[in-house]
């Protein structure tokens, strides 16, 4: 959506984060952060930081060296499926999914598959399709024409029950329009390089695959080919994406918690969180194209932070409720009980610096007060405006807040926001002392499902299920 | 989108609400609500109860009234419209928005836009512009063909600023497209009956109106124009939406808390907010047609029960941060955080009974266990599946959490949903002991915003706000 210019990258990569209102000095003893508390934080960051370094060694954090991988397969690939498809669907879901729809609605067209159909189309429409809804779906496929149509079934595992149920309807859609000999070309996998049944499958089918590389988890893998190929379709600089996350990650190597802006966001906000009552993380992009990644960053830090228990075992349910909003528009929707009901949040505002398009609001009805005020600004004045008034009056009110500013919405930038929040995590799990790369408290629901679903194995859960306290009448109100 | 058979409906109006997971049966003392906890509310509840219909009696809760309302005057422009227009745009923000976006999003085609373009178009596309973000404006624009689009201003104050904003970039637009004479017939305006400086401009060019009842706040005006035109016009079935609402007023209008659904969800979540720590209401959609409502429901929440003082001035901090997550997407996003993590949420699942579509599972590979499961089921079964499962897994680590079961999405179920909610909401109010109408935190931050722009009047706030104490480089990290 906005142009980048390559030679001119340099100059647009600028990321600021202003941490001013967090701090005690602005917010005081009960809501803020002293210097003090940071400096006392050091030794254990020190810690935290030769950890890290030590597990990137071992090869156990690989997300961080993404930036270095030989994108040409994605490239080569995404060339090909160019010249087959008009539209292209992502199966995927959490870590599948949130990456591909945060780079589609940054750095993409905000009408993107409605203008492909305009004629100015030079890359194939993207879905993301991340749910089981049966409406949704078939509402997908009522819209397809499947003889133009690519489907990337992404999963690490290739277990995942939604995105092989919906891979499932789709493959026999295709066959059914194509015939199975020619549907071959129609299917791209992104799984493990030899495990799970959906290789298996692949390699049945003959479907090209790319590697989910070795110990990436799905919330790390926006820059693996998970992300990757979709973005690269849409004719997204993917080198340049993973120009800024190699940026941000060279940025992210300093062990000072002062200098470094993953430790020290991360130091912030587990200061908010554990010692002022900040259970809620709020992530308010002023800009629509940056919601997705508020999307993306929620699913990050609800998955890698919300644990039950400690490294040593100690029952500690950790967290911080992750939240997204958007700027303007929740003003008119949320803010009035961020400033004034529970001081329970730190807000990350995503503020903008140079907007891709500018638009000027006329001087049409100068007599008119109430109107006049707007006429002869720009849009972009009026959104910055509303950010910083909006920033004023959570400080004004005590509720910590700081800002995140972009240069300019682009490939790059994009790539920086991307690695700083991953580095931040695992640093925030440190400083939890949690695992921040597991789920475990995600395996019940799976089992349940599966037993549900009448699986082979999870016949004596099935019957956990149906023994289960039932439930009173008393207590169910039919309307 | 869920074929909807007026003849049918007593069937299909079924709406149920189960308690059971918040109750102290399964939940335990320090997660779940005794039935004793509800008895002790009933004299308070009896004097909300009475306070209401005095209220309503007086004229001051005219939101209930509207099932009641004429809906002639926006069938008829709705009508007219159709015939001027293939794409019509919303310009609203908050309660001016979120309805349209909700209503749409339950009824209409999940690809309504494309839909349109493919020639089974009986509608025109609908679009709702709630930002002020200029790349999206301006890419809204590059698609829209000016010469066959209609918009709607809504602002009940006349005021709003992003709203006016938006509207004088697409005034101009039209009338450099149209001409000045020819563009009187491509807005229309939703305001109030007679104050407002959209008023006067509507007087002035002759726009048509639409009339936001007296009394009606912006976000219980779901009901009214605002959130009817844009769905008449989409073919959604207004009076039927009404007649949902209307029933669902009916039913509530019970003193007695046990049976009163509104009042009883209520209850609940104040008992589990001011009693059991849950500071976080999360409304969990297991349908992408209901996330509409999830975020509607949103800003009720938080803006009616967000406030700083009670009704008699004591400094409370009231309210509960309202969440929007979705089944089953977002399984791989929040559950691992909600199940592990702090113990500081209840959450309300919507569960579809029956959706519009079956979607089948084929049986492909019934040698791979891992997928064989899924064969034989539909998406219907494995979503609903999910829900239960998902249900389960929160209730067995003692998480609170509801299910309202919508029998099918139509539009009667949907405006049972909204009158539903609005009751609980103002009945809650009277729980909290605060106004829950009002919203006087969002003035700060329109008037730094005013101040900003440089609105005559606003000298001093500018001079305010340019004397705040002056930021630290020392917090501001460069990357």
């Amino acid at each position: 959506m906005v142009p980048y210019k390559n030679k001119a990258w340099k100059e647009e990569m600028a990321v600021r984060l202003d941490f001013n209102h967090v701090m005690a000095r602005f917010m005081g003893e009960h809501h803020g952060v002293f210097d003090g508390e940071i400096e006392s934080l050091l030794p254990e960051a020190k810690e935290i930081h030769n950890d890290i370094k030590e597990k990137r060694a071992r090869g156990d954090l690989p997300f961080m060296d993404l930036p270095d991988q030989d994108v040409k397969p994605v490239l080569e690939l995404a060339k090909q499926l160019k010249k087959r498809c008009e539209s292209f669907v992502v199966l995927g879901i959490g870590g599948s999914a949130l990456g591909n729809i945060a780079i589609h609605g940054a750095l993409n067209h905000p009408f993107y598959n409605e203008l492909s159909k305009t004629g100015r189309k030079r890359a194939p429409r993207i879905y993301v399709l991340d749910n089981v809804d049966p409406d949704h779906l078939a509402g997908l496929l009522d819209i397809l024409d499947l003889k133009k149509t690519c489907f990337n079934v992404i999963t690490k595992s290739g277990g995942t029950a939604e995105t092989m149920a919906n891979f499932l309807v789709c493959q026999k859609a295709l066959i059914d329009a194509l015939g199975r000999e020619a549907h071959g070309d129609r299917i791209v996998v992104t799984t493990d390089a030899t495990k799970g049944n959906l290789k298996r499958v692949a390699d049945r089918e003959g479907y090209p695959c790319l590697v989910i590389p070795d110990g990436v988890g799905g919330r790390f893998s926006v820059l693996t080919p998970v992300g990757l190929l979709s973005a690269a379709l849409a004719g997204v600089n993917i080198r340049e994406l993973l120009a800024g996350a190699s940026f941000m990650e060279r940025r992210c190597r300093k062990m000072k918690v002062w200098e470094n802006p993953a430790y020290f966001n991360a130091a912030v906000h587990h200061i908010l969180n554990t010692k002022r009552g900040k259970h809620i993380s709020v992530m308010m992009p002023y800009s629509n194209a940056l919601y997705g990644v508020a999307d993306w960053y929620r699913q990050l830090w609800a998955e890698s932070l919300g644990k039950r228990r400690s490294l040593d075992g100690r029952e500690i349910f950790a967290g911080q409720t992750p939240v997204k909003a958007l700027g303007t528009t929740d003003q008119h929707s949320q803010i009035q009980l961020y400033v004034e009901g529970p001081n329970d949040k730190v807000v990350t505002f995503l503020a903008v610096e140079g907007y891709g398009r500018k638009m000027e609001i006329p001087k049409s009805y100068e007599e008119m007060e109430g109107i006049a005020y707007l006429g002869g600004h720009t849009l972009e004045g009026l959104i910055q405006a509303e950010q910083r008034a909006t920033e004023y009056a959570l400080t004004h009110h005590r509720r910590p807040n700081l800002t995140l500013t972009l240069k300019a919405i682009n490939p790059f930038s994009l790539g920086q926001l991307f690695m700083l929040y991953e580095i931040q995590t695992v640093f925030s799990g440190g400083l939890y002392r949690i695992n921040p790369l597991d789920q475990p408290g995600v395996e019940d629901g799976k089992v349940a499902t599966y037993a549900l679903m009448g699986r082979n194995g999870y016949e004596s859960q099935k019957e956990a299920l149906g023994a289960a306290k039932p439930k009173d009448d008393k207590y169910v109100l039919a309307l």
